[in-house]
């Protein structure tokens, strides 16, 4: 698996660090955004590249209902269809079929779920997850598990944790043996994708505990730490981080899935998260909320009527360099497509920016200082949202 | 008012020409592109500067509904209020209120209507429909007409030119006398916008002569040919076209409203035209439809599917240097709001592209051949659309 950390300096717990990838290297702590159906929705490649994307996540469940894996893989791999020559993290398909399929049937062997689309039956299993996977040629995967639904009784936190674990090792085993299949295997000089394993455990820090000691035996190359964001107050899922960080290798990649707000991203980097993703910067900006300096702010906000300032006027992004809140405020009352497309660019600027500023905090000693002011921020925000 | 019209060459009927406007020079024969509502639908205003477009198009009606004019004014115009520093022309409203308006009830003083967004009750007279334009504060503004319907009696058109030619000289007095409101006026050094006439007519040449005639008595600084595009046959729209034309000054910018295809805007430029707007760029983008250099491109269309050509491979734009067909159709297929986007650059670079074409074969001398060639590509076009 061709994946080289580097830990560069240290702050407490939080790390600078870059990580090397088949298709390029990138800049840890990071935020990835989310190109759900090999699109991040209204951004178009040239501009995920201005605002600073170093690795985008792709949806292994939308993508292989929509074009298709094996279209994908005759066409040279997700990166070539997509024109995105710079890394790529998918993540199994497990939480699209927990969160978008009510009537899911789990089994040992996998889960059998219902499109979204058309309402047609499809099977995962963690064999099937890693061949869509490899199909599509993520620089990283991540293993099948199962999202532990939120709240969970301990006994099925435990057994959900028992089935994540098993799936895992099903996963490495059959990603071992196919992981030379990547459309890029042979243009790359050899290279391969690495895999992610997952902790689950519910909100049970005993459990977290044990699925991450006996996913750290599989001796993977980065974990992650999954079945957070699903509804569970914010304190738990500090706790659980809390719980769970100190137990994965120092020396391998943390990614925590599907979060979160700007405050958290650096909170979570601060306390020795290195990787992220989460649809937040997108879909809220397709709603109108724009993250800004001055807290989150309700673009529809009729305040914002005649306001001529950017968005956010210390903000170096295109769209605050040149539109303003009135500007924007209109075509969110007209529904127009550019207005979701000029917030989404704001908003991972945004984020990428925050993570830019971690990042340089890490090394300047002064991320104490950076998490103060981001919290100030976050508690002082307008109550537009 | 502050327009200089310049003609450098000809060949045949057509010119190549320079326009001084207050906010810029355009170079003629000129397509623009249609900001409806204060945006090019999915372009960003960069994006349209990177595709040439030289003056935009504002559509007078969308705009008093929504944000409405006195906003727009109190906001400096429509120039800063989207962030568009270059030329612009607004309508004056009179087509939308005959698309969009069912009801709508003509008299001497004006068309009464209600709106599209909400059923509310407004009143456009020649003198509002000035009044709004000025606020907005285009570079060139429309004279308030009535846009014949087709088909029409004799009868009927014959009315129609009359009430448009007496709202043609309402529009005039009040627009000449409140030129120098416009909310750049004192920035622009006392530049004032310029009033274009538009002859109406039907399809009767003889009506067509008379409106034209008539209207060049107001001595205005251009000239538009309003009433086509409204469901006539193609010849139809020639033959008005090749009665009417010869009628405008030769010296004085001849407009053709709501045209029309690349082959169209090739031939009604070779006929004398210099300036022509129309939605279907943008509009059949978010269709799925392409133009190209091999024809009209439904990339819906199955067959393109695994297809990794680029959807021009002539074409220097950035959507057809970084995508393929493959990826634009599922970005249709997905409904993904990129593939709106990335077909709309296409199709108006293609649109713009053209024009330059156009602009230097005249200088050449080739027009004939790029006219007989645009023809040939028409009739070879393939049937996807």
């Amino acid at each position: 698996m061709s994946l080289t950390f580097t830990i560069r300096e240290t702050s407490g717990a939080a790390r600078r660090a870059t990580m090397q990838l088949p298709h390029g290297t990138v800049e840890t702590p990071i935020f990835m955004p989310v190109g759900t159906a090999a699109t991040v929705k209204a951004v178009p490649q040239n501009v995920l590249e201005d605002v600073h994307t170093q690795i985008l996540l792709g949806n292994t469940y939308h993508l292989y209902l929509r074009p298709g894996h094996e279209r994908i893989r005759r066409l040279g791999g997700l990166h070539k269809f997509m024109s995105w020559p710079h890394p790529i993290l998918t993540d199994s398909g497990g939480f699209q079929v927990y969160s978008l399929n009510k009537l899911r049937k789990v089994t040992e062997d996998g889960v059998r779920f219902r499109s979204h689309l058309d309402g047609s039956e499809h099977f995962f299993s963690p064999e099937h997850s890693m061949e869509v996977q490899i199909a599509l040629g993520a620089d990283i995967a991540m293993v099948f598990d199962e999202c532990t639904e939120w709240p969970a009784t301990r006994e099925r936190a435990r057994e959900s944790l028992d089935l994540t674990l098993r799936w895992a090792r099903r996963s490495r085993d059959y990603f071992l043996a196919h992981a030379q299949e990547v459309p890029w295997y042979a243009e790359l000089a050899g290279q391969t994708p690495s895999l992610f394993g997952i902790v689950q455990g519910g909100m049970y820090d005993d459990l977290r505990r044990e699925s991450a000691e006996r996913l750290v035996e599989l001796d993977l190359p980065g974990y992650a730490i999954g079945g957070l964001s699903v509804g569970e107050p914010r304190e738990h899922t500090r706790a659980v981080l809390a719980a769970t960080l100190p137990l994965l290798p120092a020396d391998k990649p943390r990614y925590v899935m599907g979060v979160g707000y700007p405050e958290e991203i650096v909170e979570y980097a601060a306390m020795g998260v290195d990787m992220m993703d989460c649809v937040l910067p997108t879909r809220a900006a397709r709603h109108g909320l724009l993250f800004t300096r001055e807290g989150r702010m309700n673009i529809k906000n009729q305040r914002y009527a005649e306001d001529q300032n950017p968005p956010d006027p210390a903000c170096q992004c295109m769209v605050c360099q040149r539109y303003t809140r009135a500007y924007l405020r209109h075509l969110a009352m007209a529904q127009e497509p550019l207005g979701g497309a000029l917030n989404s660019i704001h908003n991972l600027y945004a984020y990428l920016d925050t993570m830019q500023s971690v990042r340089d905090a890490i090394s300047l000693g002064t991320l104490p200082e950076l998490l103060a002011s981001v919290r100030e921020r976050a508690i002082a925000r307008n109550h537009d949202a």
